[in-house]
């Protein structure tokens, strides 16, 4: 029996997903009278992003239950997400964004109804036994602690219980302009940065929580120099940079069509979560990351439906090929 | 210059309005990628109905200051009802809520996420000097006084306004269950019915929140013996019956198509002032508000997208004509 | 070589075909912002009908040589009706008409943009020597000689060079009251009547048009001994009666679903047309036609895209078995 | 631990699962240029409404390994259906039907394009060991032995497996005209209905295929006589009845608005399997799946989304009222 | 009480506007049995742009009496234009265009029914008494007045009755090739450029037009020596001109994404109108006005649904920022 | 009587046409439930091409007697082209492919199910006796030969008439991968090529087939050496290049935007034969057959619904302007 069989999961997230509601671009929310519903959560989308890739990832979370909450779990679980301890919430609501997928000038544009939601009520109680003990790898965002302090408290707990039973932990920054301030986030997260095995933080969030600037491997030598682990700086079209105190790594963004900026972020992070766990070299991670987050930039939709073949394909470069 | 140029509405409401949701039918929630958006209040409902009828009406609530609130204010100023003294709310939400058009054994079903919405919290000192003064009619309903102790409170102080300024008022009970118990609502909205010239209540509200039981005509006479001014009860298929302490109606429900169920009983209310604004007699009153009723339940959305020829020709029941 | 073989066309017949605009059901006309295309007009229904039912059928008419006149005669050439010979007006506009398929008590709505439209300024001389002459029958409306001066004697024209040429010619009245008044059009297409060998009309076109009142047999009967011929008196879901100087016969109106009640009419008159073309007897060719024209009214659209198999299966009253 | 506990699966079924195609109604195949995708298969949407209702359900069957294949499995996965050991074949195609869902006269009407589907070439000897015999129930069609030698063999296979190890089997006879005539049908499922404990059989198909004709309760009795079990005989809108040797039960169908045909039947079975794998006395089941199967009827797809709760207010009659 | 308040409207304008069928992109008109119904007028998109961005605009014209008409007005006035003294016209048809938003190489298409519109009936002594007089500025095109004899006149009345009231009046040239040809219509539209404070012409209708060739600012330059007031000359992707007699601006147009172009030239006027009545320079108000435009033409739809906010967003170069 | 008119058919052709089924882009095939429908098949492309130009096309297959069979002859019958000698299979299917339309990286993609289809059942007696003699132009490609060996029989037989009969014969390479193996296709084609009067053929083709690299000029002039007439290379965004034995020509590809890819090829096929049956010169040809295929590069649907008149604009480059 191998090591990996001894475990339950081979990865275990946590953190708040909400019902996306999008108009059909190029039209603006205010100007249709038909949406688009889908369902968005950084840590659920990482989930779902490597239990397509093969992986047996777990969520965990609060929803309610309702068919909203229960058509999000179908959704999860039929990626192959491990939603069996999930908290249905009979009263609690669902949070929910809007949309507007605006093309250049206009641009992307997010609404947030997200106060009160059954996810901002979870609990580090609520987390079975065993279920962070029983995998192997432990992935938490920045998002989650901005919820609630219970939220707060839950991320701080997982992160103690994986820590204790050895598991590998990953911490993407991922700052919410919209639900706390920059002070306060960098001072909140810092800690779970430095926690973390691998954490991933975007360069102008690095400038904005934590006052680093300059090119994205700079500002990861200097993060790494604050923080240990590896630290991975994306910079959008920039590419990114990382620095695991052995040597610096840079890769270029591919060449992509815009369809749906959402869950780029995230793809880049299942890339590299997918390729360090089958023990690939930090370069080979940001490169298969990089082909990962520019086809989902070409998809609709956070979750990245996305084979592996097609991920390597795009890193071979042979996109445009119409086979027929 | 006539009287009626003397005021500068002819009748004003006030509370919330949400975003409606629904699913394409016969599609369950959670079962459709695609959602269908309008908007769907009673009081705004009955404001707009009247509007497009050519009363002067104007709405009173409190929205969000995003796509949405303004995409519902666009929506009701289209039907022609004055939305100048909406306050923008830039930080509260907009209620909402999901529906389900099921056709039987199925049925509609609804979904509320209402709570902490801008319209809870309006309050009586936002409604501008005159805004109620300068009407002939006010209509109110039994859900604003529900949603909050200062929508509670900005009822009361519309009502008393509109005593103190010479208005016909017009209540209608419209009983949320999710809202709030019968015992609480009963006590509460009793002295609003007893307030009103004309009070609104359905069959079986008349019921759970004042334990009248009967034939809808009796129940209006005994409700008429709480409450004076004239009554109206709703019964759905059944028909509908008034008593104003002289005389007793009964209106049979025209046949229809069922199409949307939500909105049919604010179109009834609706055809009722209409008719009685211009001084029809009671009875007349309650066969135009029945044939709009019928018309409303065929179509599409909470507003009785309807013309005044159309009710007419439903009254003289030659609708299954093809006209060519 | 066959009888069949002689001649060019099986059967020809000229008239205006519209732009039709249709919003979604349920929604309403002035309430939808989506529509959906189609084209319609009585001839070219009847005569995509028979295509599709195998006769070789030709149809003449004028239409704008732009996109949309394009499209019509592409969508009937599909069908298989011959439109070689169909004038191509660079100016003139294609006429449209709006479409509410409302529930009851709604009911079907149809607002008429046809004045100064490419059809109404058809004229005699633009149908080719030969193209009636090489047919073996001829099918006229009362709309045609309805829409303009040069209509009018392009109709007659054509029923003149089809006497001339032996064709069997049938007429259907078709009043639309939107175009004329009934005294004018009684006295316009009462001489058509009496010119066709078979004539069709509504029990309420015999009133309006001809004073003719009673049961469609009746109706039959009296039309009979003005025009003589073979009378075809239809009455919607009262059915529908023939007459030809020997036998009165009826046949009742088949259940079924309505979807779109445009173009039932001319799905039963292509029912008898094909069943009189293949040597049945009229009662027969009433019973196929009332199958056509039930399946007619569940379909979307004017033409009646159903095969020969599924009009069988119908008269046989198998319409519920589900086979897979 | 528990007896639930001891064995992986509640219940296991196999077969084969096509992709669907739909025009959308009223519109017919032939007319539309949109589709509608979904999935069915008569063992897999048992599978999945049995997951839906809280079981641990599994289905086997051979898919393409393509994203048709791997969008099937997903959405089977989403209702908690374990596809763990579904056979993915990188050759073969994914059958499929297209269906039209016709209003009276037209009916609903399916086309196959199934042969030398993937599931088609399932083998006995893919099923793992232990995936049976891990199991508590097993639910076998009279479809699968019409696709294949091979399906054949692995039905058998997958019976004489679950009686060794001690299952309950049930057994829907599900004839298919199309696949083969019912004479062969007759003599291959006979012996299934024999070796199952709960056979379901349509009335006309226990004509069709055994020459008993009769009431449904009369059916049954005389088909207990020859297979023994327990028999259930649907027959659409004359309701259910079932003998097991010690009572005959008989239940109404349920009266619903037909919405899409395709499932009912699957969703009966479903019901059936629910309650007695409850404990449930065999009228309370088929009262129950008769309540599921009403539901079902109004519902778009194959798969029942439907709550317990829901089933169970439509068994109290309650169906229609509007809670808001 | 201040000047903004004594009188009734900031701005008026008149003219037709017509019902725009688009079949949904990159379909061809032709090919899509789906259209998308809105409107399009020069003149009302100009009064709906500016009440959007605050300002008191009223539209006259003449609309059908019918469902779209009254969805026409339903638009315009949901977006604040005061549309209570358009004519409904009982019997006149609504003129309309389809447009077919091709990507290059096909490009943008229109096709125009336009003859006999309501609009094309209007009359000068149709406009009420007061109705210009209580305004602050009149804006003008010269579409109006090659619509018909009668438009010329009500255009040149209402210029006549503005000039008399002291109001500032902008005129856009806006050279419709398929109304008239280029002499007739410079030599008709000359007056009104010379009579208007403020006169918009493309620079390719000032050379089919005027004969004037060359740089924007030169055109500029040489038309305000024949007109006078500011002329305000637009290149489409070369950006704009300005001349006012003391100085000459111009301003590039803003990198943007062609989603529409309809509409970009009233976008364009509607912003420089909203500038100068706010008391903004010139080279202000150019600027503003070139953002708006690049804002509309990555929108769907003739009017600008567009707040000030995004406007300065744009003008300040964040447009690519993603906020959440 | 003009040489025209002595033969039936302007040209014919033959090949298998298959049901092409798309999600809406950008969205996944396995992400989308919604479908749309339409025909693609190499051969009935380019008949449906020339006869939307005028020519009098024909085109042979055999497709299944079903409501999708009916429908293909519809369309294609639609666009002028005779399918009269089509044969009708009550047995076989519809060869069928999904593609998803996915922009880059994606790219498009393509999933063939078109094994055992109706078409690959064709055979060279079916067609009729004069069909191929009473034509003036024969067209074929090399898909059919890969098809089956009655097919490649078929093609074979074809061309073997069509040079007795005297015809013009044009031959499209058109190497399908997923059909066989290169070399096998090379063998199997070169025949066809060397035997037909003009041959087209991609340069990865001609690499892949026959191993001849190099710039298209190159190419056509390597292939005129082996196979004489008319050597077509077409290389994408690279252009195209010819040579006839006394000239070499090469045309650019015009810009374009990418709607979808499929038919383009077809469309440049079109283009050519269009201008060389009108005698045109080569050079001409190659311009007007890049025009037609950037056009349809920018349209929906593997037909190029184009006019004369648009390709001529763009030969003139005049896309970009707006006529209204």
């Amino acid at each position: 029996m191998t090591m990996h069989d001894l475990r339950r999961f081979d990865i275990v997230t946590l953190g708040e997903t909400m019902l996306r509601i999008v108009p059909p671009p190029p039209l603006r929310l205010g100007q249709s009278e038909t949406l688009a519903l889908s369902f968005g959560g950084a840590e659920s989308t990482v989930a779902a992003n490597l239990a397509w890739l093969g992986h047996r990832s777990a969520w965990f979370s609060r929803v309610p239950d309702n068919p909203l909450g229960r058509q999000l779990v179908r959704t999860l679980r039929g990626y192959g997400v491990d939603c069996d301890d999930v908290v249905f919430d009979p009263q609690a609501r669902l949070g929910l964004y809007f949309v507007e997928l605006g093309p250049a000038p206009r641009g992307i544009q997010v609404w947030y109804d997200r106060k009160h939601s059954a996810a901002s009520l979870m609990r580090p109680e609520e987390i079975p036994a065993g279920w962070i003990e029983q995998a192997r790898w432990l992935h938490l965002t920045g998002i989650t602690p901005a919820l609630s302090d219970t939220c707060a408290q839950t991320t701080h707990a997982a992160l103690d219980r994986a820590r204790a039973a050895g598991l590998t932990v990953s911490f993407d920054v991922n700052y919410r302009a919209l639900l706390w301030p920059p002070q306060a986030a960098g001072a909140a997260l810092e800690p779970l940065c430095k926690a973390a095995d691998i954490t991933f933080v975007a360069r102008r969030d690095a400038d904005a929580l934590f006052g680093i600037k300059g090119e994205p491997s700079d500002v990861a030598r200097t993060l790494y120099g604050r923080w240990g682990g590896t630290v991975i700086v994306t910079s959008g079209e920039q590419g990114a940079a990382a620095y695991d105190g052995t040597a610096a790594y840079h890769v270029d963004a591919i060449p992509t069509t815009l369809v749906d900026r959402l869950g780029a972020g995230d793809a880049f992070t299942s890339g590299v979560i997918d390729q360090l766990r089958a023990g690939a070299p930090l370069e080979t991670a940001l490169r298969f990351a990089a082909a990962l987050a520019a086809i989902k930039l070409s998809l609709s939709g956070d979750i990245a439906l996305v084979t592996r073949a097609e991920i390597e394909r795009v890193m071979r470069d042979q996109s445009a090929l119409l086979r027929r």
